[in-house]
């Protein structure tokens, strides 16, 4: 794409009110546009990652055999009122409407998708399932200061499974661990599963996937030795003490910032709404159920966080808006103004998703936005390259000449 | 796709509810789920739909230089109440909050575009330029029995352009008129650009593009003879009547359902803003906007009422969640039992999209089912088929018999 198509500009600065490091960067490098505090839009640069995130949280998803649907925000009273949630989750937006009926807006959709899926698994043969969604949810945050980390309106994947026993459940939960580490590791990201509270309804553990990084907004305890990892809320343990995990490792505190959760639902929302399929024998059954979350604008927000410097992103290239951004630091009808524009058409022959900045303005304000956006490999023609690209990768200092032909292996 | 991995299934009855005909097909055959008037979900058959609607409106509207941006659905009151719309729009769904801030819920995004645009788009040279996004809307309708031709939420391509003068305003629209007709042909649909009256805040005429169709909630009179089409309800003239634009055509009245508009929106919404750009002349000016909107959901709907007949759906290709439904109606473990398996490797090796029903139900069973579901090719092997395949197009009631080979010619 070229630049001077694209609509966004970088701006000098961020709101005023804007605290977070993620939004202030993305906004000053034209990836999103505040509308208020916890709403944020995404344009065209940060719709690309967005896209990018969420096309790799589908992968993950079908490839445990998750089925895709997309289900309503708004939802009947009725709905809440029955499993709690209206008048016990303090996050809940009600909407009310001219026909005097109340709705709630999704902040999650247990309440919609347990009627929706046990209309049509009405035996044992229909289980087990999984069903998800990447879609907005509503929370209405007292403060919203996180950027995009912590929103009122936000992009989540949520995953609900159904199962005939505890048994059955559990082993899908442990496919979902593994699937979500390898999603974060694919991200960018090195993330620990780590033991919380069950949240409003559950006494049970759940588990949270935390991202180590200084602008998280949980405490967590881990071990140097094993996998053992805790929120510090509900730590048995201090840190400095010997993990009870492994016998060998020492607890240490970190701040971490939670991009997923699993929660083991058993059987509360078969009960509440009295729904049930036929088991082996013929009997009726609450199945088992299990809810997974991948939050993906604070993905987004979380890599900006742990990528970034005092310029600048530094986008892992898995979700990179573009590849490669190619500025063109001549006269468009100079020989190395022209020699830019056929790098250009080779990129695009070769399927490289490139940022060509041939905007007429200077090179320092070229390099500056090219720092700002955070493109992984920036490529300069110009007068002193000759024939050849000068190649710097994002997060090096190191500068290279490469003919077209050296790009080409390592793009 | 193998149809035993679907969790959804045929229903025998959508709910009692549901009045209208696109709804209950849908429900019926397992694309969507109520979860109440106005509000449906979206279950892997109906996403599958959605998903091919959304793409080709995507592709057209790139194709006009469109950029793609998605925004935020919870707005402060504050824009709202600048441009008039917070008393004013009726549907409007007001969200209070427990920070004593009430929220707007989108129901069209006037209001936050035209800040986001101009704060990237400053002077002339950044103009024209057109973003819309594929996002979900809000309304607080007071009736909503039409299925998911009028929901209280629907997904909509809102798409809005910003022009130095009404001249260039224009020649845009021009461009946009004709992108939106080649868009609705290509789903299987003849719209008319239809005169229609400005909306809420215009004394301008608008363009709305209705489909013929006895579902339709609008009357329009069209003439016989010339491209004319205007809402009856600002017609100057009456049925019977000569047509005043050819002067040789007769208007006839129709039945029609709206599927795109486009407004004129003039310099209401950078007056409202106090939102300026720098023209040539170094003064500053308020922008000439232009709104145009696509029902996508509704599309889906309009789609699913002008084409079924008795039995169920009858997908346009381009739209169809698959292109073949395959049928084995034979012993997994019999010679033709085995062929199918084989169909349908072959089908998934040349990359046609097919669902292949190899679940252990009766041939009855299977017919209905694809008769409802309604993808165009249904293609059958069983006994009696031999080498050869069944194929029948759900529009037509010919069967023929045809190797893979010829199967290809017309897939």
């Amino acid at each position: 794409m070229k630049q001077s198509e694209l609509f966004t500009k970088t701006l000098r600065e961020a709101p005023k009110d804007e605290e977070a490091v993620n939004a202030q960067l993305l906004i000053r490098a034209g990836f999103i546009n505040k509308t208020m505090a916890g709403s944020y839009s995404f344009l065209p640069l940060g719709l690309r990652v967005l896209n990018k995130i969420e096309n790799a949280v589908r992968n993950e998803m079908n490839a445990i055999g998750g089925q895709e649907i997309l289900m309503s925000m708004l939802h009947p009273k009725a709905l809440w009122e029955t499993t709690g949630g209206w008048n016990n989750i303090d996050v809940l937006f009600k909407v009310p409407s001219r026909t005097e009926k109340e709705y709630a807006l999704a902040q999650s959709a247990e309440e919609a998708v347990t009627p929706l899926v046990l209309k049509h698994a009405t035996t044992y043969k229909d289980l087990p399932l999984a069903v998800y969604q990447i879609h907005w949810k509503f929370r209405d945050e007292l403060r919203a200061k996180s950027g995009i980390l912590r929103g009122r309106e936000f992009l989540m994947k949520d995953m609900y499974s159904f199962h005939e026993t505890q048994a059955d459940f559990d082993k899908f939960y442990a496919k979902a661990k593994k699937s979500y580490l390898k999603l974060y590791k694919s991200l960018g990201l090195t993330a620990k599963a780590t033991e919380a509270s069950g949240g409003a309804f559950s006494q049970k553990i759940s588990y949270e996937f935390m991202v180590l990084t200084d602008a998280g907004e949980d405490d967590i305890f881990y071990c140097d030795k094993c996998e053992f990892c805790v929120n510090s809320e509900i730590s048995k343990q201090n840190i400095g003490e010997k993990c009870q995990k492994c016998g060998k490792g020492v607890l240490h505190r970190a701040k971490a910032s939670e991009v997923g959760n699993v929660f083991d639902l058993s059987d509360k929302y078969g009960k509440d709404f009295k729904l049930t399929f036929l088991d082996k024998n013929n009997e009726r059954k609450h199945p088992i159920m299990g809810c997974y979350g991948v939050g993906v604008t604070r993905l987004m927000g979380v890599i900006v966080e742990k990528y970034h410097d005092e310029k600048g992103i530094i986008w892992p290239e898995s979700v990179s808006p573009f590849k490669a951004h190619l500025l063109r630091l001549a006269d468009p009808k100079s020989k190395a103004g022209k020699l830019a524009d056929k790098i250009y058409a080779y990129l695009l022959a070769d399927n490289i998703e490139v940022l060509y900045d041939e905007r007429t303005v200077s090179a320092g304000q070229k390099f500056a936005d090219a720092d700002l956006i955070g493109i992984p490999w920036r490529l300069v023609v110009s007068e002193k390259t000759g024939a050849k690209i000068e190649v710097k990768a994002r997060n090096s200092k190191k500068v290279n000449l490469m003919s077209y032909g050296s790009l080409r292996q390592i793009l």
